[in-house]
């Protein structure tokens, strides 16, 4: 590593800092002279907060979600309906539709949406762990919450399938209705249209 | 606090880092979220290297850039004429001038520029030290190596007043070539410029 700045520290704080998403050396160089203008209780308060999310925070082993505890905070809530499984892309998903306090159920986090693009299979996704969940807990309703996106759509369907095979017969499918608008992804949904397609979702069918 | 995610560790590190410029909770989350999809030693790594950095960096006695010891690398290697201060407004913009490899001497951080718009005043700068360190010092020339912006002339003009008032005789105030863009902040020129510049210096005149 050639030593560019003055500080082999500083170096080091904007090589890390440049691995983030979207953040070059420029934004990582000023994110860096930015803490050292301030207090340091900032950057030991920032750096000590990475840390302990990162070896605190692990997978909801139900749900997938992230957890501070073997079993979620939504999965151990006993006042959360278990036969309603919400399936979400991810963990940003979970927190945007918690925010519409529409749903009382719990969830599934696929951890990423099927796209042969991005070589992204079934098999790198927790839908394995969804059908076998929903195979021997009382669930009566599974709601596919995806993106409706080309990829969202292929994961619905590619889930659907799966379940239909199962034969599972007290089981519902369901989709929160298309009130979301086509092509964006669920994250950039506002909140109201969010609730509002899930009060109105309905069975799910082929296309 | 208002508990937002399910985890409190997540809730503390979006805070965190929504802390930083230009960095919104939306884009916190993002990259907080990208953290704990990667492997645990990312996030140790980058904390770590934020606390190390504003721990470790202080601010050399002589020219005020950022040094971790008491005395920079640049004003205690031997090789550098200590008789030529580039006078510089931040940390960046001595990163700069090294970057052309065009200038030999040492330098003086003022730490910002003359904006009474925004509250600086001469006070609030290292120009006192400057002028202490002229006076006392085997120095011979001064560059006043400021962005040429209205700040930056005001800031010229105002530190050429207080050496002239000085009587130093065997001093020269330089700076660089007006080859750079007027109006520009020194950081974003180009390095074959600024390096043009600074081999082109001349005299400091009123104006």
């Amino acid at each position: 590593m050639e030593i560019e700045f003055a500080s082999s520290l500083l170096e080091s704080a904007v090589t890390e800092l440049s691995r983030l998403p979207g953040v070059g050396r420029k934004t990582a160089l000023r994110l860096a002279l930015y803490l050292l203008r301030r207090d340091p209780s900032e950057a030991v308060a920032l750096g000590q907060s990475l840390i302990d999310m990162r070896r605190g925070i692990r997978y909801c082993r139900s749900c997938h979600n992230i957890s501070e505890t073997d079993l979620c905070p939504i999965c151990s809530d006993a006042a959360r309906d278990k036969s309603v499984v919400c399936v979400v892309e991810n963990v940003k998903d979970v927190l945007m539709v918690e925010r519409t306090r529409q749903f009382n159920g719990v969830y599934h986090v696929l951890g990423g949406l099927i796209s042969p693009v991005d070589g992204v299979g079934p098999d790198s996704l927790e839908i394995a762990s969804l059908i076998e969940r929903v195979r021997h807990e009382p669930i009566r309703e599974v709601i596919l919450a995806l993106s409706p996106t080309m990829e969202g759509d292929t994961t619905n369907f590619y889930i659907f399938r799966r379940l239909q095979a199962a034969e599972l017969p007290g089981l519902t499918v369901t989709r929160p209705a298309r009130g979301l608008a086509l092509g964006n992804d669920l994250e950039y949904t506002d909140e109201l249209t969010l609730g509002r397609s899930l009060i109105d979702r309905r069975p799910f069918e082929n296309r």
